[in-house]
């Protein structure tokens, strides 16, 4: 029998592959496969289900991962999104496998984590399943959401000279990864405590990320309906294209309008990383990248922690970055693809 | 800092003690952790969510499962959860880790029984999450279904001198188990090939379990109600007591009336199992526990896939087995409690 690798489909080739024949049967599945989250119509309202699988030594490392920002993050990394979707996360179900090198006391941080996240964004933990794995900590989060009829916002509806926008900085994350990474093979190898150097912005964006609830009300309290949205889970590039592919349209981004927090920028300089190139294929900060209709660009504008980075265009084959030195670039995938490590 | 080891609250209790302070925010929520699935309230119809995660070497072993049958049970021992419920299965987000000993082909596989499964039961698969795994293959499946107004069935609603009732055979699955480890054992030692001895039934039974959609289905043909239903993962004493406990009441029931297939019986006899003991204690059957009111006893009786084992009593302190010679036990859980491995 022939063996194909799944290194040579990569992870969306995979998923594309595994559902090329999957077709829906039941009238209440709005949105299937292929967005943050997936729709379903309850009786005139709809409601939006995402999943999210995390497992030690892929997605975390518990040697530098508090157990309680464990907990606040696997919470948060899935009502994320939901509010990718523009809707407002209600209830998670909450599975875990644990081997037996965890403690009860263990257990009960991660989920005081838990627990603050759901209070946080108002969402019910309303079931899961509890079971023993032979290695590793292994934690599965569905999350339910609500969403006013046909308010939800997909990846595939973005338009033609629509701003491409994004929330709050990004790269910081990545950085972030950089120097728990780095301290942590120093410590291996010499024993030396961690030098965190004060860098508590960066830390925090990868051990704290925040959902951005505060966006979603925004749009909300502004009369503003995205015509695009994904988060960035993956790094800027990656999601961008994305949205470009499924909405089968080409965009225009520019260097000089990337948000990068001062903190961020600094540590790149020093550990001579691009901090552009941080911005665009750094993960896991999840921001929201959204496009709107040009007539919502003072809306926008208005709001500090919102930028508008660029515009779609015509051509789906030309998706471009404009440097500060004025040079054009396509704009490549480099996201954080698990299934090639 | 104290550490109390998660073996010595076990699985139930460790769930308690995790969820004993968790309170839900949204008043969409009407059902929270603690029954098969989670009941959520969508504009005057209810949803039901349920969740499992699946593990390499906990819960299934590759070198006997095919991954077709392991693509199939995954889907039905979640909608089982929702069948239990009294509901109908509608849509799952199935999320996988998968270590690069996979091929592509191997998930085919894999996804081909996924969609059996998918389309026995008439659910979508609307969404998931597909990420790399260090080592072992990890499965977890949310399953959403649907109930009218108010006829979910909880496991705390149990009546005294309501009757107790299973559908199809009991212990199949662990005497399926049962050869298929022991088979393993003599191939690991001799290099022997396995000799299943033609024992198609109780190995069906483990590899391609079935949800009971048609008891359902005669539920509300018949227009029963059961007031209180589980399925039999862990063992049918494990989940009555589970019912009695929930629903503060007690219980008998009678060891001739348990349902217990031919094949069954004699390869326990051959193995110098007690049959009975197979029944109470084996998991993974994945037949419907439940009560009714004893009026509906004719309604019960014209279906020959049901059997009455027994009646809810009044004190919650005694849960009683009379066996065939007229001897009364006390009932106790030898289910399969993974965390005690």
């Amino acid at each position: 029998m022939d063996r194909t690798e799944i290194a040579s489909l990569g992870e969306f080739g995979l998923i594309d592959h595994l559902t090329q024949n999957n077709e829906t049967k039941n009238a209440s599945t709005i949105l299937s496969v292929g967005d943050d989250a997936a729709v379903i119509d309850h009786f005139g309202r709809q409601t939006v289900i995402s999943t999210d699988l995390l497992l030690e030594g892929i997605h975390f490392d518990l040697s530098y991962t508090p157990l309680k920002h464990l907990g606040y993050k696997s919470v948060v990394v899935n009502v994320s999104d939901i509010y990718a979707m523009n809707a407002t996360p209600t209830q998670i179900v909450l599975s875990i496998g644990i081997s037996n090198k965890f403690s009860v006391e263990a257990l009960d941080e991660f989920y005081e984590g838990v627990y603050a996240a759901c209070e946080k964004h108002n969402v019910d933990l309303i079931g899961g399943d509890t079971t023993s794995s032979q290695k590793g900590f292994v934690i599965s989060i569905t999350a339910i959401g609500e969403v006013a009829p046909d308010k939800y916002v997909k990846r595939s509806t973005a338009k033609v000279n629509d701003l491409i926008c994004v929330s709050g900085d990004l790269g910081g994350a990545f950085l972030g990864l950089t120097i728990l990474e780095r301290e942590k093979k120093i410590f291996e190898t010499t024993g030396a405590q961690p030098d965190l150097e004060n860098q508590a912005y960066i830390v925090g964006r990868l051990l704290k990320p925040e959902a951005r609830k505060d966006v979603i009300e925004y749009f909300a309290a502004q009369n503003i309906m995205p015509t695009s949205m994904m988060d960035i889970s993956d790094g800027l590039s990656s999601e961008l294209l994305h949205i470009c592919k499924q909405s089968n349209v080409g965009c225009v981004i520019y260097e000089d309008k990337l948000p990068l927090n001062e903190d961020s920028k600094n540590f790149a300089y020093k550990l001579e990383l691009d901090p552009t190139a941080c911005a665009l294929s750094g993960g896991e900060d999840y921001e929201l990248l959204f496009t709107v209709s040009q007539t919502d660009f003072e809306k926008v504008s208005a709001n500090n922690g919102l930028s508008i980075i660029g515009y779609i265009t015509e051509d789906p084959a030309t998706k471009t970055i404009i440097t500060r030195g004025g040079n054009t670039h396509d704009l490549v995938a480099q996201g954080w693809n698990h299934l090639k490590k």
